[in-house]
């Protein structure tokens, strides 16, 4: 890279525990001019102050920090075109902010990041907006992407267990697509990880048949988990999680579904959420 | 955790590149009394090297080293049945094999640890391994698992694609389940990982209607990155397969298919393989 190069860094920070950054991670940001943050005014404020946090105690040299609002977002489409379309529509208003703030705050030479919570390359818009900003042709930025800890990983992390049963493979879904995948997957391969569920879409679920592993808020200090038969625990789901809502004013929440049967069956395949994690709903 | 009990940690080491380690892994490497490795043998020279590199930089205190040669596992098995059962007979021995390690070469009070390439969570034995340890009873400890970047993960991070499109499911899958998953999940809704592929399962898939990012030792400086239409590269993927196995002595490597039409015709799903990353076939 050239001295007169605007450069990008998409740095994924993990979901939530601040020693889920990697040594890449803090490097980018050591090497980073200015970082902008899209999210003011939605995002709120313990993930800012976790964010704020991390540039606190790892970045020692000068830094400018640029806000702007992020764009409206349609979040009345319900139909997987609608919803598509709406996502789309946001993405280019983002992308139309973004390039006002790369052609605006960042000098030809500096670098640039953004920071996404989790794993750039999982249900986060930040590259396509890049992608579409290139596309169009208007600056010109080199840009890289530093991997980060999912809440998928986190989830699988607390809770002790492997996301895949042997030989088989895993999906990960939004909420919203969650009966489609188990409908199409069909129950034997039914190792379906949801994310981003805003309707507890778990409890169309074969509760007797299927076992979850939950949790909320992973790798903070306000960690909920939870695991078990589903139908057992799909209750004290339902009430940490409206609990846990009124007191925070958010949730963000992720889970495992797996077939009961060989989870209890198959050698090796015993709940880990017995014993020291999760297994217990919180009081 | 009192000082008679035995401790273990998983800890995910990142798929190659020495910037994935996280802090929170870096932190429990520098807290290890024993670090326990199975893979001598069979492991390749410049992973073992990687590894002892990762901990010359980051671990300065002492610590133990304890190798074991890792259990014979009988690979000639393919159909999906006598394929489970061969791990999980081979997972027996390794856990017969660790449980000895535990109880000889770690006192009461130590912490011992597994080193993971990867993420723990994600085609990985040593979680199963240790549950089965535990549930034997034979020795008593506490574990945690500390999340690693897959590569899975650094796939994406290195062609700086999202691994998911909008709204849709993804899936990951073992090389020797490809084709069954295709057929479950439909073309539309196709963006398949595919890990732990021996057989080059890609070359039966649609090549002129798949896009496919692939890469090999991702993360290490003998990385080899392609995209394009699965039609176009797929030779090209074939030779360096074949010249970079040659050459190395094995190899391993993950990809991602979609559905082409999908990736060029959306907004802001352009292949990134274009440009300073991957897109054209090593020479």
């Amino acid at each position: 890279m050239d001295g007169r190069t605007r450069h990008l860094a998409v740095i994924g920070i993990g979901s939530g525990d601040p020693d889920h950054l990697t040594l890449g991670a803090v490097k980018a940001l050591r090497a980073t001019d200015v970082f902008f943050i899209l999210d003011k005014g939605r995002e709120k404020d313990s993930l800012v102050r976790l964010r704020r946090d991390m540039l606190d105690e790892h970045v020692t040299g000068p830094f400018r920090v640029v806000e702007a609002d992020d764009p409206w977002r349609d979040r009345s489409q319900d139909r997987p075109s609608a919803y598509t379309q709406a996502v789309h529509d946001w993405r280019r208003r983002r992308a139309d902010v973004c390039e006002r703030l790369i052609l605006d705050e960042l000098a030809p030479g500096e670098r640039g990041a953004f920071l996404v919570w989790g794993d750039p390359s999982l249900y986060d818009s930040t590259l396509a907006v890049l992608e579409d900003i290139t596309a169009r042709g208007n600056v010109a930025f080199s840009y890289e992407v530093i991997p980060g800890i999912s809440s998928v990983s986190a989830l699988a992390a607390r809770h002790r267990i492997s996301l895949n049963r042997v030989g088989r493979p895993l999906h990960i879904t939004p909420g919203r697509r969650l009966l489609g995948t188990l409908e199409s997957v069909g129950n034997e391969d039914s190792d379906i990880v949801v994310m981003l569920d805003a309707h507890e879409s778990f409890q169309h679920f074969d509760a007797d048949g299927t076992w979850i592993h939950w949790g909320a808020y992973i790798g903070t200090p306000d960690e909920i988990l939870i695991a078990g038969p589903l139908g057992e625990v799909a209750d004290d789901i339902r009430r940490a999680r409206a609990k846990a809502r009124a007191a925070h004013g958010w949730i963000m929440d992720t889970y495992l579904l797996r077939p009961r049967s060989d989870h209890t069956a198959a050698p090796g395949a015993q709940p880990s959420g017995r014993g020291s994690h999760g297994g217990e709903p919180p009081s």
